[in-house]
């Protein structure tokens, strides 16, 4: 893995949070958006080097909701970036790791995404993020 | 803020998590050393644009070790690199921020380190880490 793309952190409420972290923090707002298929609204906040994905349960059935009930808000998961999503859950497999999709899916942004099982990792959710136009680039 | 320093990541055992992180992520380990204040043995990793910070407790006394009883092994705080610790906190007072130490103290690499209590930081636990050095080289 080269770089962590973001972390994402669940919250209850996304414009209280959005302002704690543009006024107390000084970190820039980059965007807010819906991620329907996930049922959370998400605001990507700039901490610099790396990004901050803010995640608002939009109803019970969003994950980020069970997730907030059962250990309150925090830290959910950290992002790589990855270049090619597909070779590198392949080469995650091969080596053992448990991931908790089968293929990729739309995540915020509409980059491609998938999900290193905890238990493989060292109790840390790891998220594999390949950005739209990624492939296209290389 | 303007960048992440470091995630920091409690583990039960640094050995096997340090070769996760190098083995299967093919992160390189930049160092291990013991911070005998805090109770812990330390390992930090480069994740190319952050480090990760995994943390293993020498003994019962050690946060970590709390942490782990309470929560599992996963992510412990974030890091924000800072270039001057005291104004930093005495700005984060003055916006109502509740700080978790009264003044700095000393963390992994001689860092001087603050902690910011979650409560006030939307469930988050986050450090102010300025390196030694960084004042002089202002």
């Amino acid at each position: 893995m080269e770089r962590v793309d973001h972390i994402g952190i669940a919250v209850k409420n996304l414009d209280e949070a959005v302002s704690y972290y543009t006024d107390t923090f000084g970190c820039p707002l980059l965007k807010i958006e819906e991620v329907e298929s996930e049922q959370v609204r998400v605001a990507f906040i700039d901490a610099g080097n790396v990004k901050l994905e803010l995640l608002e349960p939009m109803s019970e059935t969003s994950a980020i909701y069970k997730f907030i009930e059962k250990k309150g808000e925090g830290v959910h998961h950290i992002a790589f970036g990855v270049n090619d999503i597909d070779s590198r859950m392949e080469e995650l497999r091969g080596n053992g790791v448990q991931l908790l999709n089968e293929v990729p899916k739309k995540g915020a942004g509409g980059a491609l995404v998938a999900f290193l099982h905890p238990k493989s990792s060292k109790g840390v959710l790891y998220e594999l993020c390949e950005k739209s136009g990624e492939k296209e680039k290389r």
